[in-house]
């Protein structure tokens, strides 16, 4: 399904709208309610084909992602990794609880989530959650995409997509670029497969991680620390679904040559 | 230096802009010549804060990095390379040549390139490259841009910045994506540093890679197969410049964990 986007432009161009004024997300908060109230507040419009990208943090907090330091007891090995790097013990030891390997612990804490991810902390969050408190990455952020999706479609009887996005580092590259940690009613990936190159031969293969790159589309307006702009359209997208979700993106670990 | 942008629509959104019907460049073409021809059959007016996205393709081939097959006779190291992955062992040879560092050989060939881009077969494409040709990446991508930026904001008047892109895969993450392997008149990082969080608290530190996420954001518009469209314009993000290139993205060797 390809959309006819962005009528009152050129069909061609991509737009990123950041949507103003979001309130604070208050943790168990509608956060599909909250969605829809900014969007009438700020006279945005859905249109068929919009791609609305979420920063894992309001997820997070709508589905109560949130841990008190003073209930967190550091286990040994917690103690001995936060040691050897002088790192916060209590946020060492949530990265392990949130993890289910663990890759290296030599100035950084890498980590693999249950859902996959290779990052540091298991990106468990001291920035963005409440004084005292940590916020942990949400725990299943391709159905939390899904459930959204559905409400958000039932609400507006747009054809929408979602992405849930969270700011990351790479092993090789410094800086941090925003990915693609959940989706729905849109293929992680495109295939370049079958299609011809510049001089008419067909590609032997060609995969793009088109939802990282959206997500990167979306993070130059949402990435201002405390301007608060966590939901951002993206429009002019062409995408097609498919039944691959953002987990899917994740290398297996007999495919990982780095580990 | 931040610029004011994109003065007919919204200031806050951000557009990419693609450049149809783009020449096939020639060995020795004159890149910057292509480019401002094209942008005049397109009618397209560049403003000040335009940043314009160059696949890396053109750039190669407009700085006649093209190796003839019948040219590369493979060493022993090649072909044993090539031999265990069922590789072609001219362009394992290429790859080699191109590298200064080889990190992994089982199914991938990851390399250091002189720049320092850790990637895949040093980066040498067969796709793209006319029939029984290689072409290599841009020797030096960051001097590239600096030139072509040059000459561009003489001809025009105009503030601009550049990003030479390539597509890369990366090591836990399926699915490849653009990169930024050259720029000029643009910082590689934004830093956070100093602002605040969503809950008024200083951010210890947060470095973003802006010229990796432009880079994305450009690739839907040039990354179709066959669709010659190596050039998009970026309008509407906010950046400075600095010293830093995107050389500077690649960490040195000894803050390196997965080599």
């Amino acid at each position: 399904m390809l959309f006819d986007k962005c009528k009152t432009m050129s069909p061609e161009r991509i737009q990123a709208i950041p949507i103003p004024d979001f309130p604070v997300v208050e943790p168990d908060g509608n956060l599909v309610k909250l969605i829809l109230q900014t969007f009438e507040t700020s006279k945005i419009d859905l249109e068929n084909g919009d791609i609305i990208v979420i920063a894992s943090k309001v997820v997070s907090l709508a589905e109560n992602r949130i841990v008190s330091a003073t209930d967190v007891e550091p286990s040994e090995k917690a103690l001995e990794i936060a040691s050897k790097n002088n790192f916060d013990p209590i946020h060492v030891e949530l990265a392990i609880r949130e993890s289910v390997d663990i890759l290296r612990t030599e100035g950084v804490l890498i980590t693999e989530t249950p859902s996959g991810l290779i990052c540091n902390f298991s990106g468990v969050d001291k920035s963005n959650a409440p004084e005292g408190k940590y916020l942990l990455l949400p725990s299943n952020p391709d159905s939390s995409a899904s459930q959204y999706l559905k409400s958000l479609m039932n609400s507006t009887g747009k054809k929408l997509a979602i992405i849930i996005s969270d700011t990351q580092g790479r092993p090789w590259r410094k800086g941090s670029v925003n990915l693609a940690i959940g989706c729905a009613g849109i293929a992680p990936f495109k295939y370049n497969k079958g299609k011809k190159d510049l001089y008419g031969r067909v590609l032997e293969r060609s995969t793009v991680c088109q939802i990282d790159e959206i997500a990167m589309l979306a993070e130059p307006l949402m990435g201002q620390a405390g301007k608060r702009v966590p939901v951002v359209i993206v429009r002019g997208y062409a995408y097609s679904a498919s039944e691959e979700t953002a987990r899917d993106i994740n290398r297996p670990k007999h495919e990982d040559l780095f580990r």
